[in-house]
């Protein structure tokens, strides 16, 4: 005898662009993840789709209700999709991720261009709203924030071991590409503004830190974070590792130090969650 | 105040090549990903790396038990990766990931090549394993596996409103990336024979099932993979739609129907556990 | 004063799979590259689109030749598309590239399934056609197709000076992703013949053959595929050296030689032609 | 009888970073790309090494002359590398690409980070150095410069034939990829301020620019670079056309617009150079 388990279906990579008009144009440039959790055993067990949203129709909702949701920051639009989903009779919980792609105003001799824009590099900001029969959680982040220290980075004290070979240093490059997620406790009246603390924050501390390892980064930023903002409960991260190899110059009769390769793996990858008690 | 919650790290994308020589050659090419949870506060709240095992040790692992432990299937060196990992002071537990990127030998008009190969496409062979006080649980996969069925699909019955388009319809193509996974309950002598049996069984029933939607495929797919093997407990697969649309060639003066556009985003996800009762 | 010098335009791309129905179903699946070439001036200099075809436009032709120019090879596909293109009035050359991403029947306890498919790994099978008031000339070509030689390879005998470090070697991996094309001399009455010949003889002569060197390699493998096949006129060839480095495991006690690590970047580039005289 | 044709060979993808130190450090992070052709023939035919430089001794070129030659900006660099390698006996011509990656100091309330940067966004520089006998040409250029004009963009006039279906839009979004490149005339003593007014001038001229197509934008804002700097010669712009689609909202009953799409395949791609006569 089989039993269905958990099990999810959705769908993903909706990529929407939405253009607002007026004397200044304003870019919004989203992909969107949907995901939806319920009753759904009889499409699986008995070939009965009754239950089944179509994909089709979750990508039709992420355009129908931009125009009326998608007016100020991610967050709120994600929440109104996933309260629009969880209303299904066979949802129990729906799940939206939204990645915003920034785009900002070209120069040019008259000041920023009205009609013309650049994609911005640096981030990506990211929201994901979750709404069941309790209401909807809504969390923020920003993705794809890729960050070096040149100095105030160590990794000694380890244990060693048969298998150990990497030597203790008190000075290394410190590079990674920042995923960071918080709980909301609240929706904000500007949620651009929450953003912006946390990520100066967060940029902030990395810059100041003297970092012992990159979990110890993760802990002190986390905590400036949580500090910085009441109305975050906790801060995820994920930083991998970039490895800045030291290129040994003496065959060549230079002093090594100042000259890396940069590598793509492997990479160290280290994850944790910072939450108030 | 805070806490630190959820953490976990290691090192991924550990690229292995071993050459077995002998009067035939063969060639393993492994991506081993490690990563640990346990004890490892204080390096996040105190700076003190004492219980962190570098990740570049980890790497060191990988190529250090390769000689002994990589003479058979993945599944036993993911096992010995977990064990030896798990057994350090601070590690509650160890997870152990790999892929097996497959070669083949060349063909020559003197019969296979004992030294040369080409990598053969198809699909990657996974396995996982995970250490902690009570053992080892290992998992086996396969993944990048691309299949399509150009009848026998339908998808209908599906729920309409205001916000859906798409028609119903009861002969589409279906193609899928399938990724799935099952849960080991033993060791068996011959993990080969046991991934062969069940990749056939799956593709045979993904060829032969008529498909009312993804979610019933995979309903019986896994079904049919739990009954082909009772040495394990569970099958969960992870099917993107790899959704392919008409061309509408009327413009043409044409008849539409066999040819598509294949699509790459957005596209439908449905993930699901199927497991013994 | 300013002149518009060498330019062309074109749809890249385009995704295209045809099901060839019947009592046993064939999957085509390709992507095709356009470009043209010719009197496009007034476009540039004058904002004059009369003589630019729509790139969408050349997207509609793929799907719409497709029905009655795609039952055999891609070849007669991809002149059948530089032809069309080449009789535009602004047009003086049109080139046409198309790949195929092949699919084979899953097999099954039946016999190979005839509606259902699984996407062959292994290479990509090119072809290129070059139409203008000449006529056409059709290249060939494999790509994405990755060999391994776990002997019978050296490099050594090259200089050495002031920022040379790497040690001589008679016994090396050689890896490559080999992407050959050859220019056909006559439009052969079975294009899969004639591909199935060269590729079985550039496998067979990577895999017996000595190599001191990718160059070497590649001469080599041209020569014996220019004999193979007195249809053809040249053989070009493009292969990234993948380098595997040996993994030194003296610090872990064990003897170094077979445990390799594979790397992406850098990589060695070596890049030739070879043809009759 | 066979000849060897056009070849080539090299170095691609060689990963440098370099941290100059002081009291403010800066981050140089490069990738490079090194090709050479020259009297190569006796590695192909006969199997002699004799005149072929190791493609790892061209990495280490890379990392040895840093120290010396990359102290302003990359084009400097890129032409020691290409004089160093265009010096060895058996080569004839060198080309040595170089792409920076820029890092900004981090942003923190003391002011901008000494030692703590973030990788920016927006669009790498290029510089593409070539020496033979007759000494170095070096271009430059960026790439990876993503910019979308949301008005003043339109398509019409096209020719329409049996497979043209597009409609005329006087109103379009313009989205495009930007690879630009010029060759200098001269070596400016500050590269940097080229490179500056050049991108300025494109940037501007993309904005204000009532675009017809493709093409003409590339010729006007070509026009404006040549005529921005008296020391380029030429200027190629290759832009992808990144197609938005409006998205059809009159099945929910609201209007269409202003909600679009993105796609990335197929795309029209254009491609031209405009040079001074």
């Amino acid at each position: 005898m089989t039993k269905l388990g958990a099990n999810r279906y959705g769908k993903q990579s909706v990529r929407l662009v939405r253009i607002v008009r007026g004397p200044v144009h304003r870019v919004r440039d989203l992909t969107v993840d949907i995901s939806l959790e319920g009753a759904f055993d009889a499409a699986y067990t008995a070939g009965d789709n009754a239950p089944v949203v179509a994909t089709d129709t979750m990508k039709n909702t992420v355009y129908a209700l931009a125009t009326e949701h998608l007016t100020g920051a991610i967050e709120p639009f994600a929440a109104a999709l996933a309260r629009h989903h969880a209303g299904a009779a066979s949802v129990e919980r729906a799940t939206v991720s939204v990645r915003e792609h920034a785009w900002e105003p070209l120069p040019t001799p008259a000041g920023p261009a009205p009609d013309a824009f650049r994609r911005s590099g640096g981030w990506t900001r990211t929201a994901t709203a979750v709404a069941d029969d309790g209401g909807v959680v809504i969390s923020s982040g920003i993705e794809d924030l890729v960050v070096m220290k040149t100095s105030k980075s160590a990794f000694s004290g380890f244990p060693r071991d048969a298998y150990t070979t990497l030597p203790e240093v008190r000075d290394r490059i410190l590079a990674t590409r920042v995923t960071a997620t918080w709980r909301n406790l609240d929706e904000p009246a500007d949620w651009d503004a929450r953003e912006a603390t946390l990520l100066d924050t967060l940029l902030a501390t990395f810059a100041d830190q003297f970092s012992e390892s990159v979990q110890q980064t993760i802990w002190i930023i986390a905590n400036a974070m949580l500090e910085a903002d009441p109305g975050i409960d906790d801060v995820s991260m994920r930083l991998p590792n970039l490895h800045h190899w030291i290129v040994d110059l003496s065959p060549f009769g230079q002093q090594s130090g100042d000259v890396f390769v940069a590598t793509d793996q492997p990479y160290g990858l280290i994850e944790a969650t910072v939450h108030r008690t």
